[in-house]
C-alpha cells in the first residue's frame, strides 16, 4: 500500500509517502504535492525513490495531516451520481453527469474542523471518491485515455448546507457547497495503479451512527465516463479533484437530522483511510 | 487615467501599467499581476513609482494584450443580475445573487479566439463588469467595507453554449461556461478609485451590429451587494474575479441568432477599453 500524504500545519505542509507502514519525507524531491509534481509523473517517481532507501524516514506521530494534494486550480463535484442518492434528493437519475464547482480555497485537511454559516439549520455531510487529475486531460475519446490522466484517489467530505444550495442562490449549488472548510480531504491519495475504482465501500458516520454505507459500483458514470464527458466540457488541470458524487445516507433524505454544532462526522473509503471532523 | 495591462504570449505575458498615454514596464517591481501583488497594494506603489518616473517606458506596438490579472483562484460568475436580461432569458429577477464558477483556465485576453465546442449550435456572448478583488473577504457586513476589497474593474465576455449550460448538466450553468477560451478579459485593469461602477455603459456587437448596449445602473444587486453577499457564502480570494452579470441583447433573447465560426465578437466598457474577438 502506497500512501501519500501532507503533514504539518496548514499552509505549511510538508508532502511524505507510507510504503508497507513506513513514512519517508519527500522533500529532498519535491516542495510539494501539486499539479507541477503529478504532471511530471510524480507519483511514481517519488514512490520508486523511497522502495531504493534514497529518502529519509520521518515520525509522522503528532502531526496534524493537511489535504494530500495542494493548490489544485479546480474543485469539480458531480452531482447526483448514485441512483439511491438521486431518489433520496426527490430527483430523477441524471441522463448527462452534472456539474458545478467549489471554490479551491474550501479545501481543509481530513480531521479538521467543518465550520457551518451562523445560523446554519440545514448542514449535511456527502462522502465522495474524489479524483485526482494528474496530467492535463481534454476531449478524451476513450474511457482508457480518460483513466490514464488520473494520477490517484482520495476521500473528499463535500459538505453543503441545503438552504443556501437551494434556495438562496437561484437553485445554482454552488452556494451551500463554498463556505471555507467545506471540502475535507483525506488522509492518503493512493495512486490509480493500487485502486480499483468501481469496487469500493463507502460509508459515513455521524456521532457513531452509520449513515451512508453504499459501494463505488452502484454509481451512475463511473470514474472513466466521468472524466472522459468532462474532458468535452474543459480542460481538466494537473491537482484538480473531480469529486464524484455520494451514495444515499445524508441528511437531506429526511430521515436523519442535520450538521448541528458539536456534532462528529466521519467518513471511510475502503483503503483511501479515514476522516473525522468536529462541526462548529 | 491608469491602465494595468499584460503584454507578450500566452503564459509568457509582462506587467505594464499605462498612465496619460506612456506605458512603463513594471517587471522591475512584480513577475505579475497576480493575487500576491494585488494584495501587497501592488496596483497603488506601482502606478506611483510609474508617476516617478522610477519604471522603465516599454513600446507595447505589436504586443498582443492578455488577460490582465493571472492565475485568479477563482472566477465567480452572476447570473441575472440585469432585470431586461433575466426578462429576456425568461426567469424572473432573482431574490438573491445566483452564484455558478467557471475554470480559472477559461482566462484568455481580450483578443484572443473563442473557440466553440465541435457541434455547437447556441454559442453566445455576454458583456460584464467584472470586479477584481484585492484583499481577503469574508463576512463583510457594509457595503462600505465590501468595496475595500475590490482592486479594480475590467471588461468580461462571459462566453456560453446554452445547449450545454441549460440541457446537458441537470440544469447547473457551469458546463457551457467552462469551456477553454470562454473567458476573454481585458484589456484593461483600471484601479478602484478611478471608477464608478454603477455608472458605466456596456456595449456588444457580433460582425459589427450592435448587440447589447446598458449600463450598469441598471443591476440587480450592485458591485458592493454583490461582493458583501457572497463574503457571506465563501471567503474571495486576492485575484478573484467576479463577473456581475449581462444585461440584455445575448442570442438567448431569440432576437438574434447564436455565434457561428467566422463571427466577429466585440464588447466595451466605458474607461475600461474594448475587446475583439474571432469566433472559431
Amino acid at each position: 500500500m502506497t500512501a501519500f500524504r501532507r503533514l504539518g500545519p496548514a499552509g505549511s505542509e510538508r508532502p511524505v509517502v507510507e510504503i508497507d507502514g513506513t513514512v519517508f519525507d519527500l522533500t529532498p524531491l519535491t516542495a510539494d504535492i501539486d499539479g507541477a509534481f503529478l504532471a511530471a509523473d510524480g507519483l511514481t517517481r517519488a514512490a520508486e525513490e523511497a522502495r531504493a532507501g534514497r529518502l529519509p524516514v520521518v515520525d509522522p506521530a503528532g502531526l496534524r495531516i493537511g489535504p494530500p494534494v495542494a493548490r489544485p486550480q479546480a474543485i469539480l463535484c458531480i452531482g447526483q451520481n448514485y441512483a439511491a442518492h438521486a431518489a433520496e434528493s426527490g430527483s430523477p437519475v441524471p441522463e448527462q453527469p452534472i456539474l458545478f464547482l467549489k471554490h479551491p480555497n474550501t479545501l481543509v485537511g481530513p480531521d479538521d474542523d467543518v465550520v457551518l454559516p451562523a445560523g446554519s439549520t440545514r448542514g449535511d455531510w456527502e462522502v465522495e471518491l474524489a479524483v485526482v487529475i494528474g496530467s492535463r486531460a481534454a476531449n478524451c475519446v476513450t474511457d482508457e485515455d480518460a483513466l490514464s490522466h488520473v494520477a490517484g484517489y482520495v476521500v473528499a467530505n463535500d459538505v453543503s448546507e441545503r438552504e443556501y444550495q437551494f434556495d438562496l442562490s437561484g437553485g445554482q449549488w454552488s452556494t451551500g457547497k463554498t463556505f471555507p472548510t467545506f471540502c475535507p480531504l483525506g488522509p492518503d491519495l493512493v495512486p490509480a495503479a493500487e485502486v480499483e475504482p468501481q469496487a469500493l465501500r463507502l460509508r459515513s458516520w455521524v456521532n457513531g451512527e452509520p449513515r451512508q454505507d453504499s459501494s463505488t459500483k452502484d454509481m451512475v458514470f463511473p470514474v472513466a465516463a466521468l472524466v472522459r464527458v468532462l474532458s468535452h466540457r474543459l480542460v481538466l488541470e494537473p491537482g484538480d479533484l473531480v469529486l464524484t458524487g455520494t451514495p444515499e445516507g445524508v441528511a437531506l433524505s429526511g430521515r436523519f437530522p442535520h450538521l448541528r454544532r458539536g456534532d462528529v462526522v466521519e467518513m471511510e473509503i475502503d483503503g483511501l483511510g479515514r476522516q473525522r471532523q468536529n462541526v462548529r
